[in-house]
């Protein structure tokens, strides 16, 4: 039996995990067995390492990962479309196919999905065993190093094209990976300014790196709103906006974020929430002023849609959309425990593994 | 100088209203005075009465009334399309035409909006004087009754319009005046099931009456989620839908009702949010779960859209919306005190004023 | 081997139709067979019979036949959700899944699309063999006699759909049975007032005879374009509307029809195009003026979307939109000769074939 | 009196335009004098010119222009928000504010609409004077060169605005100064590909030039359609896309263009029209084919949102939109003769006039 490494939460607990020998998956009907050339580390792997209540469903052993590229190693009966060598990504939520929201478009709110990395085997391994109906081809453009967090990009664009983008201003609240990579897509996509907001010395810094190199069409405020810094900031996007900003991604669950989105949004604006919040409860406040009588929209948003936010996100890449600077650690797949570490304490964006060893050209970077 | 009867707030107290004697309002450029023949008592009016926190930026004295129809009686000059004895009725917001909002389509958002009978004298006297600008006119098939209160049917119609209807099921939290008028939109527009919640012995007693009169085409379903209650109307709902109804038109403002609406909401369901609450900020049960995860999308409702809403409006009661039964008490204006009291202790739903007498024909609904 | 009656075109010609035996169908894994148990003729079988050009891709023998209900009599492996003597209808467009189309939630314009009925076996006999992924459940309270023609209601219910409907004035070009549903889905989703528009005397016959019947809560206007009756028809439009009609939906096809449906359409008014054309091209008239300077939006129309046009009809047709007048017309499948004769001949609007025989309850109606 | 210079078309026929003196205009209520700084000559001013069919409903004489930028000079009473030195440009369409389509925020259909350079003066002169409703404060990174002809740049960024452009690949049939406007509106709002469609010489050779200078972040392809360059263009666009273009923004009117529109847009994708033909009727090709089996969507654009065009627009600007090097040459309002001489040659792509001198900076450029 061909064997592979893989990174594998063994048992429910705090850490818990071994990089490890697994069986190379073999593909039945309609699926497809990808070698793995690079994967992302996303929060969720941070909480599946710590044995975080958010993930306590899961059933060890399981490899970790959801976020990858790679190519075709090979692929079972009822497969077209592909061949071997394919250089591919694909979507790691599994959804059910027949529910209602499947049957109507938006797969990606199917209340029955599985995604692979949590509930079966991921990509942080030699080879990862996918459907083929979740396989996307990608185009030559887009590098490993990018090719290897699409999901995460993903969710970034599906937040950031759910607004109104164009010659408008956008406030973003969490300036982790993923509010970075929503920034890099505003810009692309022709927004005229943009506020992103944090209340972390090293998201912050990186922050202001990024608006240092990437937002030179554009002008980039960034905005620390620890202490008086919120007021200082309210007082900045007034001057700037007039009546608020056009739109707010919310990518970091938290309630001053969430409270301050509604603040700093224009009547009539729209607030697109994709973070998630450790807390359970969560409370608006000045509810009448500050929702209702601003008549704003609200769209949460959950995943990608499938496959409507692949194609928007790959053809951004092909055009251009530049989000390498986001990764500022990279690490071989056996790396795992150091690489969970330095991104565990906050000290990287987005971190990429590499199963079969880091390309040889990829500069590391930091910010 | 041409007197007339007005009902006036006469300082800034509780009570503190009087029936008296004002100056006929003259029509300058671009205006038009109306004789009212039909006005509604409204929510905001009995804040008014009470002089409640919400209203305390009012100046006093003021005309109260902001929802009414009646007959062109005279205007300045600057106005086309109107003459002498046309059936008319008005929005009553008045906002600036100038700002980015209502540059774009939005004027209902207008944050220098002044609202007549708030900020300048309203309809609860025998002539009112409002921009031509905000002035409609009536098809002759909607009666001095119903036209009366289209302030009000507007603000169910903006609601109800702004969730997709058509072979949708439908719940409505929160079962005053407004939200009856609401679910007769619905049910006008071709909403497959409707489930009317609230928690008043006298809202569910005239909703029930209302689905036994009105709701003969769909499945009306009366909910009273008091106690126990809750976790029936929840399981009912699971079965009659699967997954959750399809949107919420939440009337109440109250924070259990809010959540409610999130937690009885299908996946990618959609909130629209006209309640105001009384407590100043609302606590979010389980947002990860009842937010984000869910795919949501949640429009809050300020006014009408001027006059997109007036339009869709005027055309279904054109072709037989039927929102007669909502009205349940009727009186002289000068009966302004008994009908503000029985309005107040909950007994009826809309009460209509007639200043220049109550129409012959119009029976007097009990419910 | 198990045999059935079904309905065969038998070579490529005009005619060469049997009623004949053929294997009852065998379902392999993801494939369903139902018992049908209603259908309906459609003027794509019409084609079919007389081999017109517009059908000649066809291969035969193939059984006719693409809109029914019945009950699941056998399915394979790989089937969730669905039980022997389930009351189902399917969509007979099988599409490829895999395309832009398709994993973007727009599989109606899959471009690999295969129709049941054309390019394979259809539901013109005892039993019929779908793909799982097509089937749908329906309510009990939905008759044989309506779940025989879905896929032709599904038809309507996209065109008008894809209209705002709420208290609009709205046009139909072409009155034939799917001319007439989307007069019913209009009625029924709270349009204010209904111009039909044909050219046929046996259409506008059955049209008024249909206002009378069905048109009772709103204005419905029968209209004869012949001759000066197009000139007649402008007239009466402007005076109900002022500018025109907020949208049409074009049924026919016809050149003359889609220029009239761009003349009375309202400055940004909406066309949704459902008509195929018999001839190959079509000149639009005074196209800056018609088109360009009404800022009109068109929407071509094809098929039914998989599946949320599905979803709004079914909730439709639970909640009570009557199409029952529109079948007027009802066979034992044996009898299809027959029942094609009368269709070809325009003595019927909607014709539906029992293969288990007629339900006794079935009243033949004629209009 | 105080006088001005301006250029005035003075009697019904050919030429018959004089650059003379006129009294400078005064405001009365509601109206706004602006110095004009840079004017735009547009391609209805050369059918003014040539006293084409298109315009004969004109009265003589009357000032030219509709595109322009300058400075408050003096304003009547009811003027809010405005002050003298202000530099500003304005919508030119000056419509009813009253009918349906006003009133529902599409002004721009209104049918009462009277542009200021046809029916009214225009802004070929020292001064223009114009409503205060339809002033816009100009941003002061946008150059006179560009704030000359934002009328123009409206048009296209209306027209590209309409589609989904985000990661989408694009088409533009006809290259002139507004599809080359378009052109940069669609790199600006992320388009992932162009397709930049025309028949002249002239305007192929500009668009290769700018496709060089502007279209580096994107693959700009410049297509030739004359002969068999149709098949050339189609195999290509094909070869790029797979089935076609997401979009067609259609500037030229043309009828090939619009049949070529309807062949390389996508099935399910989105046609924007622009252009007006000078043949009174258009023949679509393959009717059912091309427009209803494709299920595409059509958008005709008149005009400019008012004033959400304008908004996106302005933002757009001031983020960096560069549409510099569309403006090939630039004269002295006085040379008005030589400057229409050069455009109805075809031998520029935008000429821009200056009333009070051309600016030093102003660079001449040439394609």
């Amino acid at each position: 039996m061909p064997m592979m490494k893989a990174v594998v939460k063994t048992a429910p607990k705090d850490g818990a995990t071994e990089v490890t020998d697994r069986a190379k998956p073999v593909p039945g009907p309609g699926e497809v067995v990808i070698k793995v050339k690079a994967t992302g580390i996303c929060g969720t792997d941070r909480h599946i390492w710590h044995w975080d209540p958010s993930v306590q469903f899961m059933q060890t052993p399981v490899v970790y990962g959801h976020e990858f590229c790679g190519h075709v190693d090979s692929f079972g009966k009822d497969v077209a479309d592909l061949k071997e060598g394919d250089y591919v990504s694909a979507e790691m939520h599994v959804v059910c196919g027949t529910c209602y929201q499947c049957r109507t478009g938006r797969g990606h709110i199917c209340s029955k999905t599985k995604i692979y990395g949590l509930h079966h085997d991921g990509c942080f391994a030699d080879y990862v065993k996918v459907p083929a109906s979740n396989v996307l081809k990608l185009p030559s453009r887009i590098s490993p190093r990018v090719g290897g967090f699409l999901d995460a990009l993903g969710n970034a664009t599906h937040t950031a094209l759910a607004a109104d983008l164009v010659g408008k201003k956008i406030a973003i609240t969490g300036c982790g990976p993923i509010g970075a990579m929503a920034a890099a897509v505003c810009e692309f996509a022709g927004a005229s300014e943009l506020f992103l907001i944090d209340v972390s010395d090293q998201a912050l810094k990186r922050s202001r790196n990024w608006a240092g190199m990437a937002g030179q069409r554009i002008p980039v405020n960034v905005l620390d709103t620890r202490g008086d810094g919120a007021a200082k900031a309210l007082a900045l996007i007034r001057e700037r906006t007039g009546d608020g900003v056009d739109a707010v991604l919310e990518m970091s669950g938290a309630e001053p974020a969430i409270n301050m989105a509604l603040e700093i949004v224009r009547p009539g604006g729209q607030l697109c929430l994709l973070g998630l919040t450790s807390k359970k409860d969560v409370t608006i406040r000045d509810y009448s002023k500050n929702v209702v009588f601003k008549g704003v929209n609200v769209q949460a948003i959950i995943g990608r849609k499938m496959y409507g936010t692949w194609y928007s996100m790959l053809g951004m890449l092909e055009a251009g959309l530049d989000v390498e600077p986001i990764v500022t650690a990279e690490y071989d797949l056996t790396q795992f425990e150091q690489a969970m570490g330095t991104f565990d304490r906050g000290e990287t964006w987005k971190v990429v593994l590499y199963p079969h060893g880091k390309p040889a050209a990829a500069p590391t970077r930091s910010a």
